[in-house]
């Protein structure tokens, strides 16, 4: 009865220690018909990364290429290395119907946003900073200064929540992977996602007249 | 963990014929936590209409009254009659965290918005214009003028659907009352809906600078 319907741009943001990455996996995991975009990037593998898995890795001469190509959705420098979503396969995928998912901060997000009008942006975040605090020293593996920088830039993010179509509160992962699910379900219904739709019906009801 | 959350004003409108009415009283039946709205209307009650469950039946002056005190959200004329929504009890609810179901058409609709600017505004269809004209002729009540009037009004109403949160296709009630139910849940989860909790965590994470 409905049309075809296109896929969904996703984006997702939100605090370093909120738990996006697990989030992301287990939605994938859960549903069918959700694809993880993968990022290009010029820095050099670390021990356990894949290529095509964590990153594309590529060259710097590679980056300059694709991006004079206008073959990335957005791209960063970060600590002199580049970062960026390729537009193949977000584009073929969305085609195919395909809902993908990309993880970026919100100046990406944001730059996303203006290419990709119908793009959904989701902010994820824990259920309150004390719990944020105790996620990063729990991981062990940080010293506190980083754990303060990211606390400090967790600072800054939160300023541009309100950019986000919805928030996700991190709390207890088995209820945020339906609920995250639930949230881009919803905006498949939006009229702006479905313009085709409606003009289709507006023609029919003319003809009524 | 989250804080107690108010409830959503939702604005239902649709074209005459989409199945509005049925898909609100399953909704209301079939999940807790929503509560309809009674308009008040100066037209006297219809064989079978009960004061307080269709309508608040009331006098012209009553209603003008009721006007001057600021006690309606929203109201407009039609055929010499008043209609209106009654600010107390939609106040009431919402305050309690339960959210109100309201019918109206377009132009009520785009007041409430105004006033409540985080109600949620939205649009039920039917899967085609074809299968509207059938629902309405299956009624078997109506004259065909009076059906050609509906169609007519239902191209007008067309025009404003982009005004709207979200459109619901009625094509299968069992499914539509559990998507307008989780519409209703996503909308829960917009930062404008949330502002409290982000201020907060906004306090918090500053605290940690």
């Amino acid at each position: 009865m409905m049309m075809k319907r296109k896929g969904i741009l996703i984006v997702v943001s939100g605090f370093s220690g909120a738990g996006k990455g697990t989030l992301m996996k287990q939605l994938v995991h859960s549903y069918d018909n959700y694809a993880l975009s993968v990022s290009m990037t010029t820095r050099g593998p670390r021990p356990g990364e894949e290529e095509g898995r964590e990153y594309f890795f590529v060259s710097r001469e590679k980056f300059e290429e694709t991006i004079a190509a206008d073959g990335l959705i957005e791209y960063a420098c970060y600590c002199e290395n580049y970062y960026g979503t390729p537009r193949g396969y977000v584009e073929k995928q969305l085609e195919k119907g395909r809902d993908v998912i990309l993880e970026i901060e919100i100046q990406g997000a944001l730059k996303v946003k203006e290419k990709f009008p119908t793009a959904l942006l989701l902010f994820v975040m824990p259920p309150n900073a004390a719990e944020l605090r105790r996620r990063l020293m729990g991981r062990g593996t940080e010293s506190m200064e980083v754990i303060e920088k990211r606390l400090k830039r967790a600072s800054e993010e939160a300023e541009g929540i309100e950019e986000y179509d919805y928030i996700i509160i991190n709390d207890r992962l088995e209820e945020c992977v339906p609920q995250m699910h639930a949230l881009i379900q919803a905006a498949h219904d939006t009229p702006s996602r479905n313009l085709e739709f409606i003009e289709n019906m507006r023609r029919e009801l003319e003809a009524y007249k």
